[in-house]
């Protein structure tokens, strides 16, 4: 279909972007010598899944039960749930599992948590990995990789008949404020030295740590060793979007997935461009301002930068400045009469226009599919279907 | 199902302040003068919309393809799309039109659109009423009341055979910067004044407005009169939010829509409880934030306000401060270590919590359903489901 007639808002994706960008990644995994488990809580798409795990059903992270469901019932068996567990949500993982025929590695930073987990898969006879999930620095989840916790709970692990304790995982959240190249390296070096350390400590206890789990796409783009690291889990550079860019970590011409919309309006008043995207087809994530200073060239890039409907831009000096609900106004950055009269010769009503995402795990997540179109060209070539949703529910969406 | 087994994140509602919110906005409507047409892209249910137009199908308001094709196959039949038409849409109505057999109102605000749609509806002989929208000072659709643009669009309009000129329609959005409820009053009759003075422009010209349409909840909450107004349309009234709360419409006690999410974590040194409801399960809005000074008593209320399980609260001191994509992060207003250690107490982990949303629109967008559960309950009495997406799919969810 050509992108004239497509519905909108709807979610795009260059296939070849895609393959290029999980090609770089892979190729990065195997110069540092450690195994790529992308993270698919950003594409939630089988067919990214097989780009970034080469073709092969391979290991894989997520970070729901609906992805858990949704990739298991595509063939993806081998996954890591890199969301601290909850002990209530044994069951319906041990559900999943016996439906889906998976091995499952679940996270734990809390000792307490490990015992009651597992005790529910003893009593399921449901059996899981785990890696106990480390702090480096980012103060998400984790424990410290220098504390008493670490070994409390590896001991817990190793109490259980049901949890095979498997190694250590942490990711270096505080990656996304590092300013510039060299800063994402030294918290990548942070990030690295924590879990190789954590895992040491495990070993020299006499307890097993054979995976060494790191990952954030900063860190994984800019590590200059993984020195004691077994894999990485990055997720964003599959499409990646804005905020990369904004952090030095891709160019404008690698992000592979943007939203289509129809131009609905000009308000002369207000000097704004309307377009059928607003706050949910976008989202309203505006990280990208706040990275190391923004996106060079664009100064604020707001809800997302305007490119034409065949990708070309993204067009000087606009961007998508404000979101209500379904509604987005594209503002120029020059507000005299003569820019606005620009503004709408450029984008008459009635136009479509592809909007780059701020922050691209967030736009993606509420589309059930993407629209497939190759670089430079607006007829579509497939449909991509995506995961959604939280929780499995019997034979339909997930809620 | 109790609250305690329920999966997380889950998004509960409580049916008695839907019905009191929902009886109260009709007796306001009554009281008033006027009609009621509730926007359903809030609440996006039709349980929410049968308490909305009393139990009988009435007239909505809605704003993507995917609640029109959501509340017609479910016996609502008489509906207004309230964003800006696009001429490509036309022939996707007019399927939903034939499909439920719907009376579909539709908006503009440039002569060339409504040209180009009446070409379209005549080449499918599809036939829709249509409301021009009237800029009333938000900035966002619409024409000005007093400019030469409304009678050139009502001309278009009547030109058409198959478009029945049906009066105009303004949503006040600015009243969700006035500071007050007296601020909130004059939004109120700058939206009243601009509708029934574009309605009587076109009568004065001989043309039929027997529809002037207003609406937004701040200013149906506190418009003082509506004279000459013939319906209006709030929509987050249904179930409010800390928005609301915020620009003094309502109280805390009113917000009958909720997240329930599991305690996760506790990381001592980001002082931080970890939940499973993130940026995605939350929105990341921090809309109520910048309204009026916040909500009163809480200051910063972060992406969300914490409650226990059985729905007491706010917690004091307490907000969800950070969002990554599916966690949260609870933190308390005080950073001691004895504010740390009481609110991992107050906080277990496994323990579950209910965050009241900041802007319900967005935090209830991406759910297929509402858990329901009265108030001062923990166990869930039905679910009601819930449209989403904004293209209506063959067979499946919309996209």
């Amino acid at each position: 279909m050509h992108l004239a007639e497509l519905p909108t808002p709807s979610l795009l994706v260059d296939p070849d972007r895609v393959a290029r960008n999980c090609a770089a990644m892979l190729a990065r995994a195997r110069r540092l010598g450690v195994t790529l488990r992308p993270h698919l809580k950003t594409a939630k798409s089988v067919d990214v899944a097989r780009l970034a795990t080469h073709g092969q059903p391979g290991g894989i992270t997520v970070s729901t039960l609906a992805e858990i469901d949704w990739f298991g019932e595509r063939g993806f068996t081998d996954i890591t749930y890199a969301v601290g567990i909850a002990a209530h949500k044994i069951e319906a993982l041990a559900q999943l599992q016996r439906r889906h025929g998976l091995a499952l590695t679940l996270v734990a930073d809390h000792a307490a948590t490990v015992t009651d987990v597992a005790q529910r898969a003893a009593q399921l006879d449901a059996r899981f990995a785990l890696l106990i999930e480390i702090d480096c620095g980012g103060g998400r989840g984790g424990v410290a990789p220098d504390g008493v916790d670490l070994l409390a709970l590896a001991q817990a692990a190793q109490a259980s008949t049901h949890l095979r304790l498997a190694g250590v995982l942490t990711h270096a959240g505080q990656s996304y404020a590092a300013p510039g190249h060299d800063a994402i390296a030294a918290v990548a070096e942070a990030e690295r030295a924590a879990a190789v350390h954590a895992a040491a400590r495990l070993r020299a206890a006499g307890l097993a740590a054979p995976v060494v789990s790191v990952g954030s796409t900063p860190t994984a783009m800019h590590a200059r060793s993984l020195e004691g690291v077994t894999e990485m889990r990055p997720g964003v550079y599959t499409l990646f979007d804005l905020d990369q860019v904004a952090l030095g970590v891709c160019t404008l011409d690698d992000i592979a997935a943007c939203v289509l919309a129809s131009v609905i309006g000009h308000n002369p008043r207000s000097r704004r461009v309307l377009i059928d995207a607003g706050g949910l087809a976008l989202s309203k994530d505006l990280s990208a301002n706040g990275f190391a200073g923004g996106v060079a060239g664009f100064g604020d890039v707001g809800y997302g930068l305007v490119c034409a409907i065949d990708g070309t831009g993204p067009l000087p000096g606009l961007r998508v400045a404000e979101v209500h609900q379904e509604h987005g106004f594209i503002a120029s950055a020059n507000a005299g009469d003569a820019d606005t009269r620009a503004l709408f010769a450029r984008l008459p009503i009635g136009s479509r226009v592809r909007i780059l995402p701020n922050h691209v795990c967030m736009t993606a997540a509420p589309y059930d599919h993407y629209e497939v179109v190759r670089a430079g060209n607006t007829e579509t070539s497939a449909r991509w279907p995506k995961a959604g949703g939280w929780n499995p529910t019997p034979g339909g969406r997930h809620g």
